[in-house]
Formats: structure tokens, sequence, C-alpha cells
């Protein structure tokens, strides 16, 4: 025993493996390396469990625990949020988060993916939008919201369930005649199954239900459109709408008091999300609240678990019900 | 010529400097080495511009192009907007942002720096609240709101000037007898200049103001207190409100509607910070607005730039006053 060392070398795994240091070298900085030199070189680095320092270069032997989280923006604060939530999983698990805005642009977020790959991050959790994003085997990927394919666990809140949810509180609250705004997304996402759990729900009711559907281009002026061709004599058609996201909610919520229909006392509106005034203080509507914290911590969970096969395709988890001001609760509910 | 090579290896930087590819590792991975070692495999890496990887290890002419971002959090919607445009000067620049939540807390602003320097970072951007933070001079750093030394630049609004147009655009608004309320932070950081802008205004404009400034520690209920006390016979003492931040001014505007004051017909109030409802839809109040992308673009600028010893101790950047639903502009202003 010549010397002692905690932590093992570059040398050390040279030794071990049989080779020169400077062929380790072009192993971890991914040069070219015969193939029998650079499968020496991965047996010896994890049986010694060599890291590149916290950098590590990321053989799947070696951790850089670091993971990239891929996410439209932070200053919209249903993301700002899920950004936060995402990081405190990442550090109580001792990872480092590199944080990725995409501006839901579909090459932003296909270049994010192969920079990952490059810094050879342990994994990505992504918030994305294109519908035809590669990403190869070679990396764990989880998305939130989209199923991306069967080998890419999907985490979402259960929206259909969350739809349902809103139209029967809304029947719960004396509403006759409801109707569902939304702003569609072209895309196969999970949010989209808010529409038709709404709709069961209305059914196991049986309210009466109206749908204004915009697509992604079109003006959400459109609401307002709809909504005065339904104001009669001082007199909205509706005495309840659920409305896709908290955003849309705050928009439709300023369209109704410019036409002088109150909230809640006219007309009740419940909208989806949970988003917090300033992040952490009151619900800004009546909403149906997504778990993001569960959200971020099933991520977590998924991307740093070992057995990659034992990865579900999709994970729905429980949203509530958070009255806002919006709505009119009974005494003694 | 025996070999044709575009980008230089580690084996390149030893023969360079006629050193052991192991003594260039140990110098990369920061393990000891004896300094006249040291010195030469860094001039051999500046004259070679050699770069580990995308991670390389941080030496000074090596870059890892990451940068870490210190924050409170990202669920605040001041924070989630500073995060959203340093991340797009960051990505402009072909630099990573590492995202490091602290949650107000010492010990973990203190911890990310530790832990930036040992991850070889190319440099840290930080709004921290800690009073003792330690930063050796081995990281750039760069300090958003809080002068922590003179070796340390700090980024920040122009905060005097920012109270002083508020108490100018409340005299101009008609407003005769004003106040000040504030939650006081113990540190001495830039935002607490925007009280003496404020009282500096109220001079220049013969306003007579009061002041309430509540200790961090304090209830914000006693904002309530205050205001009830100034409160008689369906009058309020004072015809205008500058709040130190727009969520103060949120607050107080929730606590003014619950006594029947009317905003902005019986008393109009001006907030600080520029808050857009969802992040990018309207101001939240009449606001003295952050230049939040240009404090992003100072912030990256600086930290990146190779003249360390050109950096100024204080930038203050300027501010402007934009009107939200809360004062009651002139029509020809």
């Amino acid at each position: 025993m010549k010397e002692k060392k905690s932590v093992p070398t570059m040398k050390d795994v040279a030794r071990e493996a049989g080779v020169a240091i400077g062929t380790v070298s072009r192993v971890i900085n991914g040069c070219s390396v015969r193939d029998d030199y650079r499968k020496k070189v991965e047996d010896a680095i994890a049986r010694l469990d060599y890291h590149v320092n916290t950098y590590a270069q990321g053989l799947k032997a070696v951790r850089t625990y670091t993971a990239a989280v891929l996410i439209p923006n932070t200053y919209n604060p249903f993301f700002g949020n899920l950004v936060y939530c995402l990081h405190q999983s990442l550090t109580d698990r001792h990872y480092h988060m590199l944080l990725c805005c995409t501006d839901y642009r579909a090459n932003q977020e296909q270049e994010y993916i192969t920079m990952a790959r490059q810094n050879k991050v342990d994994g990505i959790i992504g918030l994305t939008y294109s519908p035809d994003l590669i990403i190869d085997d070679s990396i764990p990927f989880i998305s939130i919201d989209r199923s991306i394919g069967s080998h890419i666990p999907c985490v979402a809140s259960d929206n259909f369930y969350g739809g349902q949810l809103a139209a029967e509180k809304l029947a719960e609250l004396n509403c006759r005649h409801v109707a569902f705004l939304r702003i569609g997304s072209s895309l196969n996402n999970e949010p989209n199954k808010r529409k038709a759990g709404f709709e069961n729900g209305c059914l196991l009711k049986q309210l009466s239900y109206e749908e204004k559907i915009l697509n992604d281009g079109d003006s959400i002026e459109e609401f307002k459109t709809f909504l005065t061709s339904h104001y009669h004599n001082g007199h909205l058609d509706f005495d309840g709408l659920f409305c896709v996201t908290d955003e849309i909610a705050s928009y439709i919520i300023h369209i109704l008091i410019s036409l002088g229909v109150r909230v809640p006392e006219d007309v009740q509106v419940i909208g989806f999300d949970g988003i917090r005034a300033f992040g952490n203080r009151e619900y800004i509507c009546s909403t149906i609240v997504q778990p993001v914290h569960d959200i971020a911590e099933t991520c977590v969970n998924l991307l740093l678990q070992d057995q990659v096969t034992s990865r579900p395709p999709l994970i729905c988890l429980p949203v509530s019900y958070a009255p806002g001001g919006t709505t009119q609760e009974k005494e003694n509910v």
C-alpha cells in the first residue's frame, strides 16, 4: 500500500483498466476509442465508482447529479411554481437543476435535448409543446402533461376528474345552465381531458351545458363575442362557467365585469390550476388545484429510479377543489 | 506534422506544457499540483484554447459556459420574471443556467456558493439575503439589489429615483396627503432607498406625508390597524399611498376595499416592481416598473466581461411609471 486515497483518480482508473491515462481521458471526453478499450475503462469506472469531479462526463456508471428542466418560461405563475417545486425535489436528492426556458419553440426544445445529452446530465424533465420531439433512449426523460411515446413516462394531474369535479361543484353550487370555455391546444396532451371530464360531470348531474372552444391561434376576444351574444336584458344565459385555466377565468371575469355581470352573485366561475396571488397567497379564483408539489416529486422519483423498465407510461395525480371568491359556497359545506 | 486535429486534447496540453498527462488531469480536476507545474499547464491551456468538453473544469482559461443563479424562489412573480430574463441573457451568450433556489436561507446561499465554486461554474449571479455571505475572489459574483462588498458589483434599479417618482406622480395626480407603507428589511439593500427617494419627492412637491414602516418579523395585519386608525366617518386621512412593493399594494387594496374605501376614486395607490398578471398581461396596479430585462442584461454582461477591474461597484438602472388602474390619470397626460 504505497498511498492512501479516499477518492479514486483518473490514474487509478487507468491502472485498474490496464490502459494509458490518455485512453481514460479520451473515453471520458467522448473522443473516439477502440470499443474493447472503452469497455475496459467503463468497467473500471464502475468498479471504482470514479467521478470526474462534480460534473462528471456522464457515462452510465458516472453521475453528474444534474437534471435539465425544460419549461416554456418562469414568468407564468403555474410554470414558476412548478420549477420551484422541481428544484426542491431535486435538491432534496442532492441534484442540481439546469434550467432551460423554451418559449414554446420546438427548435429550442430539441436543441436543449441535444445539449443535455452532450453535457451528459443524468436526465431531463420536460413540459414541451413540439408534436414531433426526438428523444432517444440514451437519456432518461420524464414528460409533464404530454404523452410523447411509450418509452417516455408522462406525469400529469388527473385532468379528466378535474373537469368532472368542476361540473359537480357547479351543480352543488346550484348552477343549472353552465358553459365550458377553453383555448385548445392541437396537441394530444393531458389537459385536453378537462373537456371530456366536464361533459361527463354535466351528464352525471343533469346540467345543461354549452361549450366555446377557441383554437391556439384565435383571439381571446372571441370569448367576449360569445358572452355578449349570451347576454340579454341584463341577464346572462349561464349561471356557472368552467374555464380551462385560471388565466382564462381571470380574463373572463374582466369581461363579465365590463358587461355589468356580477361574480359570483350572477354567475359563478371555476378555473383550473390553483394559481395563488404572488405565488403563495390566496387563490386568484375558485379553482381545481393541480398537485404541483406531488407532480414534481413524482417526476424526480421516476427520473432517478434505477429500474427504468418499471416506469409506468402515464401517472395521473389527484386534484382538489378550492373556493377562491368567484363561487358562492353554502354555509354548511 | 504527424497528425491533424481541429480540437486540442488533454494530450496536446501535456505536450505543449512539457508535463505528463496525469499532471494536466490533476490541474483540471483541482487536485494539488506544484505551483510551477500548474502555471505551465494553465499557460498551455490558454495558448491552445483547450476545453474539457462542455463542462470544462473551470480554470480561468477554461470555461464551463454555465452560470449559477441564486434566487429565493421562482413562484414570486418578480423573481420568476427575473429568472426568465437572466435565462434569456445567458442563452443569448451561449451560457447555461444552474438554478439555485435559496428560500431566503443564509446557509443555503452559502452552500450554493461553495457548490458553485466546486463545480467551477464561470460565475454566480445572486439575489441574496444573508448579511454575512462569504464570497472569495476566485469566482466572479454579481449581486442584485445588495451591496455585498467593494469587490462584488451590485446591479439594481434606481430605487431612490423610483421612490421620488412615486411621490411626484401622486402630486401630479392631485394628491395632497400621502403615506408610505413598507415592510422593511434590516439589510442594507438597495430597495431601502425607495423610502428616502419618496421623502425627497414629497419635499420637492410640498406634499405632506406619513410613514408606516413594519419590520421583517411584524404581522402585515398592522397595516390594517394603521389604516383603520386613519379612517374617520367614511373618510381616509390620505388621498394617495405609495407601497414599497406591488405585493404590499395588492394587500393594502384588499384592506381598503374591506373598509369601504374606493380605489382610485377615494385614494390612489402606487406600488413598486411592475408585476403583470400572469407574468405578461396587464399591470396589477399602478406601479414603478423595474427594468428587469436591463437588470438581467447588465448582470450577465458584467459577469462575462474579461476586465474584472473595470467593473463598477454599483449600477442603478432607470425605472419608469406605469398606470395600472389604481390611479386616476388625467385625460391629456
